[in-house]
């Protein structure tokens, strides 16, 4: 059986492209302590906007899309500037933001498994590569930042929503079940369980 | 002269892998005060396990194995969960992990400096790969939890002992001696080095 | 229009590692406090002198040239050494290391973005792989050493100087300027953004 990778249309990519941007310039605006220039949170928000895309491509060793094509980074890019610009703005826009981020993180993760299941990589790497597409920006922010990474600490739940829609859409591709059909079940699964996290104050056990 | 990979049976491999993950969960029992959830602790268990192979096959331009094969991820979450469960019995058999990991140690620096030199890496180049298959996954837990980089502060010696395998295979192996040989040596060098370090005390000098 | 990849000499690029390599130590010689031993000093002389080519081919999905032939890593370990030694020395020729030090950014700003144009990224890819390229060492000491990226705070103007010298490359090259003539325009521009940011003290406005 061959598994082909989830596609979407290119402008929703950007738009997920620019709401990575914009997120994390409004991270940044909540480190100002740290004096950050204008510069820094764009690299910030390129960081957050793309990193997933990166580290998914740099694991699967396949050259990275958005290197190649100049949309994903000028689009990021720009979503920056205009969140540090509009800050004060998009910052009461709170709820919406965390409800894109939810749908954007669950087709990060249909993008990622179903790519890496199309190069013959096992399910659990699958897995693996889907969480880091979903969630690999914040990562890659922690990271740039010298910030603990955040996902690792109780009271997200950010990996376990996007680790349940990959695997779902895992499960449904070894199934048989057609990828664009299974790549919106992800993207259900993953918005459902963050907002539900969010909603009810779900959290993991601690060690 | 065509220099082989450096192979062991899948058993050791995974065996291997298993260590790894039993410490990365028994280092994150240290580090309660962060307040690690039980996805934290799989989390930094595969990265111990798994971080020094995906580092190198990156570095050398490879597929990573570890993402491509279901086995290395199973058992290493698996051990991490276990190793989190266990950890009372585990910590008293301190000394059996501390011989294990050095075995280990030298196990990745010989398949990582062997992959190399098969690949047509240079002698210089096949260390450093040697060196980062062997700690890369001690390093990529300190860079997510956020923590300097162990192995560069004074009294670990673990580069040291992991280096001074790599490099007497890679000497070998010019020399003509066949791999699983100059492979086997590696291993008895870098656990000889690694005990005799924490025994006797050794350090490096400081700057 | 096919693009070529900027060559230098090779005893150019080796002087460049040497640099890195030299740079690493003295900034080393700055964390004293931190206990680094002398194989750590090694290891951040490496990371500095050749973290921004191996971090660019990364991203290029290349395999790393600073791994595979032997000379880079010769060269920037011996100079890491030379710099510990000899440190008080070379602290008081300071302002021939910063020059040193622009020329050199703005050399691997050059190799990066014009190697990633022969590849068929696009404009926005290459300048950040020149980016990349140019000051992806001092990013790599800073996650090894768990310091924030220092590029991303107020006052260094580092990524400024290397991205207004590979947009000026991207910009000649793909008016139909030969490749090493873009390739000095290049290594100007950085070389003067650099030394007239230090010189009349600019900065880039904080958000």
């Amino acid at each position: 059986m061959t598994i082909t990778s989830f596609q979407v249309a290119l402008w929703i990519e950007l738009l997920a492209a620019g709401l990575g941007g914009l997120q994390g310039a409004l991270f940044a605006a909540g480190e100002r302590h740290r004096r950050i220039d204008v510069l820094g949170v764009i690299v910030i928000g390129l960081a957050v906007s793309l990193g997933g895309s990166l580290l998914r491509d740099i694991m699967l060793n396949q050259p990275p899309v958005v290197i190649w094509k100049n949309w994903y980074l000028l689009v990021a890019g720009a979503s920056a500037v205009l969140g540090m610009v509009l800050q004060p703005i998009f910052a009461r826009a709170d709820w919406l933001i965390t409800v894109l981020d939810a749908v954007v993180m669950g087709l990060f993760g249909a993008i990622g498994a179903s790519k890496a299941l199309s190069l013959g990589v096992g399910e659990a790497g699958a897995l693996v590569v889907g969480i880091v597409g979903a969630i690999g920006g914040g990562m890659l922010r922690d990271v740039i930042l010298s910030l603990p990474i955040s996902f690792l600490q109780v009271g997200t739940l950010y990996a376990v929503a996007a680790g349940a829609g990959a695997g779902t859409l895992i499960l449904l591709a070894e199934l048989g079940t057609p990828i664009p059909i299974a790549g919106l079940v992800c993207v259900a699964v993953t918005t459902t369980v963050r907002l539900a996290a969010i909603r009810f104050n779900w959290t993991f056990p601690e060690q």
